[in-house]
């Protein structure tokens, strides 16, 4: 398998988590979305994905696969040991809305197009793009914080005592939220799974730092 | 099945969607999202969900089910026929991904909260604000578009012969671009699809104009 990832992206973190956690090996294929007025506007990518955003993962017979949700859904159903699902299907819709409430949330009012349009087109200053992340970041992690802390069924893990697709998605909103001074001492809950979830290789070995295309 | 929605959302005409599409009755609660400061603040509604979003669904044994996305994956889980996804992984891959090509790329930029934060906070002009909301939807589109227009395995419905997970979201996509006069002569397939969805008795009687708290 190719992934196509950039280093910062936390859609690519997310998709790099569970293959590790998978224990699926592939080649990584940097997407640089600055350089060149962005290598994801190239032909050759958006051939691949039309989307222009990364990541992408490709199977050795072609096929391509985009939406970092969707991908983590595929490799469950296509290499579902370890499961990053719960056994109960209220557990997995648990699960899936945790997971949604970042990826819906928070992460697309805070990517690089959004906070472009803000800048450029609305003419908003760094210091009210900085507070208009801040604010999605610390209220979207408020909710998640109380789905977690309300909740009998959270453990070690979001969901339990191994991890899950929602911790996949968690981790990499934090690593968000942390470059960009976010606020985080109201939500402890997120905060402690966090932690742990870095105690933990496969998490540890998919962060932007430890990455081929990392600056 | 208790239903919290609010006609106009678009997240819960996806779950009375796929609803219908099961064939599953339920009550409808409505939850309005502007009078009396927002319903979905409501104490009583918090501690159903602490997002304050619609839709929520509740069980009749009283677990509840939030995120559209989740929803619709739990009630094809709980109630699988008719399914509402394709038969093979890496359909299901992409019927995933043009659902959350919508519910992440489009959606989130254009809801209640977002535009309240660009006129409220950042005093961004009327004008702006629309322009803004049709930049998103207009360019989100066009993507959806060149995943469909560029798939030998787009049919009647975005996935071939059935509706799917992704004419779910769809459909009340392209009635808020209605709403809000975008530009649609540049997406044709998606036009296609969404006429021919709206001749469905289960997409007809789900529109907000159907619903029972619609004004």
């Amino acid at each position: 398998m190719k992934l196509y990832s950039y280093f910062r992206s936390s859609a690519s973190f997310r998709v790099r988590i569970a293959l590790a956690l998978k224990g699926l090996s592939y080649d990584y294929v940097p997407v640089h979305l600055i350089k060149e007025g962005g290598q994801q506007f190239s032909p050759e990518y958006k051939a691949l994905n039309p989307a222009s955003l990364v990541p992408a993962l490709q199977e050795d017979e072609g096929s391509v696969l985009t939406q970092s949700l969707a991908i983590v859904e595929y490799l469950e159903e296509t290499r579902p040991e370890p499961s990053l699902f719960p056994r109960d299907a209220a557990g997995r819709a648990r699960v899936r809305a945790l997971a949604l409430s970042i990826a819906c949330e928070i992460h697309p009012l805070n990517n690089l197009r959004v906070l472009g349009y803000l800048t450029k087109t609305l003419g908003v200053s760094e210091e009210q793009k900085n507070a208009w992340y801040r604010h999605w970041v610390e209220t979207g992690l408020a909710t998640v914080e109380a789905m977690l802390s309300g909740d009998a069924r959270t453990g070690t893990f979001c969901h339990g005592e191994v991890p899950t697709l929602a911790d996949v998605v968690l981790v990499p909103q934090i690593f968000n939220a942390q470059r960009f001074n976010c606020r985080l001492d109201h939500v402890p809950t997120i905060m402690r799974i966090h932690e742990h979830c870095l105690t933990v290789p496969a998490f540890a070995k998919s962060v932007p730092a430890e990455q081929p295309d990392a600056e």
